[in-house]
């Protein structure tokens, strides 16, 4: 079933009509990326309606919905909501902002709700990947890993954070990446410390570690791999460190499976690294979900309640951070299955000396 | 004054305490930028609320706040609350969310509004640019600059509109741009008259046209330029749609002075291209602001009310588009004044053959 199908299915214990005009969401439904348009969503029928720049390339390929073209946005979806006799209409309330709400109000002529239902519903189909989805996913990981080989041979004594970043950038931008996924993280030497640095000018040293935190994007589907290696022979602590982060990341693996909360899973890797004596140096959550967008659900927190269902897909990175000296993380990303996970990062995890 | 003192001097008409949780707005009136945090306005004082990712940061380089470290963040902004008696509290509606909103009314313990009055009081403080705010827009605008100049150089018969893209936007990450603008539109041939079309692998063949709009960021601030060249000879069609465009966009940048509105500055070049029988073929309005986002107020479009202000910017970028064909459009950006304009886009605007 395609996913507007199965939004249509489910709309009736919400509302009679649901509007969307979040980018994200409107490509998750129609299959088409535009930076405008208002999809309207009735339990036996949905419209997309949208400006003359991107018409013709709606009609051909927006699935699912009749296309039309914009011109009185209001009068066109009362219209709408007239034909389908629907008193209701829920927005998608976290990305809808306020004065669009309040536009709806004003304009609409039926009863425009400001629960979240309607979001909640979305937020959990967007959950659940197809196959086809898998299939972007694990592509734009591919091309991931070609970037994270190629930057293997580009990084040297002397080259900064910020050319590494640009590298890898470029290199995965002309090797089939729509775009890349987010920030590329490049970090070096005490930098690595620093969960969320900003590459700086800084030129790697021998004996530093590099962090690269980086993703590829396919058909609006992101990639999230993070490595940790050096450059020159790395210290006892360095290695010490590295294998604990290792060893708890290992154990995430092994335990995920659909039904287990994303707390349980986040606490086996923080209990090994507690255990260790570093727990507090491991101050974020094991993972969240990728998909569409590069943090969604499920989350892998301790303060999250999210379930780890099949099809769904988590990121497990646990990393120490020595504020002053260094830090590691290891992250991959898996398909959660009845009995495990498909591990969807294929980059190699010893650490890797250049 | 800073930006801050501007706003909490014109809190008083609208509310006791304005949130802003937008990252835009959120580093526009601190100076610092993080992808998380909450800024809390009083009339005599405000708060940044940041979690411990950010905290060392916003306490070296946040301005005019004082600097809170985010632990249970309502009943933080209670205690402010409280600690300044304030009984109303306004949202900046325009980014912020339905759920974030409802999350304040359920959470806070005065009255939360959701008019507009405080987003409306932010793009109007955003629309006037301080001398340093024309400095790094100036200096970004620099770089793009430089980039066109290197693409003269590399483009030729062959290169694809990717490449040329890619290598634009390298060029100007590694020549001080903090990020790209927006996505670089770099188009060829028939492409050309999509104004809003997507770089392809199509290459570019001798006696076409090339579009390049595109920008550079420094400290936030965008810059915001077209520019149309042709690759060999082109026919005498192109030479004359081209002139028409120059003359029109000639015209309105010999119209800009504070005072007028965006409407007329648009008639201005919309006549001219009317006049020769091209008003169908330039379908979008004549120019938008430019700063901390690439398209925000004053609008100049037959649509908007928008007056220019002395100090405030905006784009100058008429077009003809011609399906099947090719499209021409020549955008420069300028800083309006009182009697005229100072124009910060300096590179060459007769038509340049390659």
């Amino acid at each position: 079933m395609t996913h507007i199908q199965q939004l249509m299915n489910s709309l009736n214990d919400i509302c009679d009509c649901g509007i969307i005009n979040d980018t994200v969401n409107r490509r998750y439904f129609t299959g088409m990326k535009s930076s405008d348009g208002t999809l309207v969503v009735f339990k036996d029928k949905a419209y997309l309606i949208i400006d003359f720049r991107y018409i013709e390339k709606a009609k051909r390929t927006a699935k699912g919905c009749e296309v039309i073209l914009q011109n009185r946005l209001y009068h066109q979806i009362n219209e709408l909501i007239t034909m389908h006799s629907a008193s209701s209409v829920s927005v998608d309330t976290e990305t809808c902002t306020v004065d669009q709400l309040n536009n709806y109000k004003t304009a609409l002529k039926a009863s425009v709700s400001s629960d979240n239902r309607f979001s909640r519903l979305i937020r959990k189909l967007r959950m659940i990947k197809s196959q086809d989805e898998i299939d972007c996913i694990i592509a734009a990981q591919r091309i991931a890993e070609k970037g994270f080989e190629h930057i293997l041979d580009f990084v040297k004594e002397g080259k900064t954070e910020r050319e590494v970043q640009l590298e890898l950038d470029y290199f995965m931008l002309s090797h089939g990446a729509e775009e890349i996924s987010f920030d590329t993280i490049a970090l070096s030497g005490s930098n690595t410390s620093l969960p969320h640095g900003v590459p700086s000018d800084k030129p790697i040293q021998k004996g530093e570690f590099v962090l690269l935190d980086f993703g590829a994007v396919v058909n609006g589907y992101h990639s999230d791999m993070t490595r940790t290696f050096c450059v020159g022979k790395p210290n006892e602590k360095m290695h010490m460190i590295y294998d604990i982060v290792l060893k708890a990341q290992l154990a995430a693996l092994n335990t995920v499976r659909s039904g287990i909360s994303g707390r349980e899973l986040d606490n086996v890797a923080r209990e090994i690294i507690c255990k260790e004596g570093f727990g507090n140096n491991f101050g974020h959550s094991l993972g969240h979900g990728v998909g569409m967008e590069i943090h969604e659900m499920p989350y892998a927190s301790p303060s999250k309640e999210d379930i780890l269902h099949e099809n769904s897909i988590v990121t497990v990175e646990p990393g120490i951070y020595l504020e002053g000296e260094f830090g590691v993380r290891i992250e991959d990303f898996v398909v959660v299955k009845n009995n495990g996970c498909e591990n969807i990062t294929k980059a190699e995890k010893q650490l890797i000396i250049i």
